[in-house]
């Protein structure tokens, strides 16, 4: 039994790494499959998968695709209710579940403005007003997801989904230098020393996309 | 044991529609409370709720507040797996799911072009490039969801979630005479034959809101 996740890169595709931590933080066995995000042939990587079309998309072990972030968490959840996909407490599963709703259809202005990249820390960034609201409203449902909080380091105490769907959050709020609480900075601490996502930025750091179409601005070694 | 669902309107807030959809359809008790989505008093009816402050919200027995319409199907759903909120079949289940999340999350161009308005047809409206795209793109997710259907005239055969998601996507073709297939438009003309639609149509038609910020048009009685 092994998933397969068809995903774009490591280091700039934030659903990406949401839909592998998904699979990688849990426990669960699948293989990765890159498709050519910026060389042309996606649409051509991805035609077996229609009618799916974005990274990332998961194929079941029966071959069912299941394309959206929200239903590959859930598909995942319910195919594996003792793999603590989401929290066990009813209340702060119901929680999760906004947080993760709100994360995917929401909070544009941050993720328009600060694109994720794993590569650096652009100290001196400036935020825009509505991307200081977006942080505002994130601060408050993480302080919400605390008040459900069991022990652990993570939004609901142990590791959860809600987690997986934040973590690209956390690396633009490191990768932009963002100002938010020290409770906020202490969480996206915790989320980038993890070590599965420093195995993840590690292997995304190796490979070189040519063409690339963004202008990320100039790598340096600053990132904590 | 009964849900508390707030709601803005019933003529144009195409979520509140979605919302009430999931619990009136699959016979959960609940009571509805409108709040002030137009007179300014929002934030005010919402303050009890918070961090929800969106509509719809649902707050459960207990007193969970859940917010984002992805996170109240899927806690309508756990607690009421007798119900049929999602499809039987195992991958039936999952695009429905990919079905609803890429409706909370896409479509921009029909949401801001045509904003749902359940009063009357607006004739001869001519839809953008943008739009007829999104269109296309719904139609494709229409047909991949039949390829699963049992019997029955819904998404996947018989009435599920993904049908309470895309209700107000049919009212928007039938509401803005958009152009798709005819086996499209027989799924929306059933959408909004359905007695629970016309209720809730009915009531909201009832409803006089004051202030009201839009210019809908001249309200016409060519609605089918």
């Amino acid at each position: 039994m092994t998933y397969d996740l068809y995903i774009g890169d490591r280091t700039f595709s934030s659903w990406s790494l949401r839909g592998w931590l998904m699979l990688e933080k849990f426990g669960l066995p699948y293989r990765t499959h890159m498709i050519g995000l910026y060389g042309g042939t996606m649409a051509q990587d991805m035609a077996h998968l229609a009618p799916a079309r974005l990274v990332p998309a998961l194929q079941l072990p029966d071959g069912t695709v299941v394309g959206e972030s929200m239903a590959i968490a859930e598909t995942l959840a319910e195919r594996h209710p003792q793999a603590g996909l989401w929290p066990t407490d009813a209340a702060a599963r119901a929680t999760a579940r906004m947080l993760c709703a709100e994360m995917a259809a929401g909070f544009g202005a941050l993720r328009g403005e600060c694109p994720m990249q794993l590569q650096h820390v652009n100290a001196g960034f400036e935020a825009s007003g509505p991307t200081r609201q977006d942080l505002a409203r994130i601060e408050v449902l993480w302080s919400h997801a605390r008040t459900f909080a069991t022990e652990g380091p993570w939004l609901f105490g142990a590791y959860s989904l809600a987690d997986a769907f934040y973590a690209p959050v956390c690396a633009r709020i490191i990768g932009y230098d963002l100002p938010v609480s020290d409770a906020a900075r202490a969480y996206c601490a915790t989320t980038i020393a993890d070590p599965a996502f420093k195995t993840w930025r590690a292997e995304g750091l190796k490979t070189v996309y040519d063409p690339f179409p963004y202008d990320m601005g100039t790598p340096t070694t600053n990132w904590p």
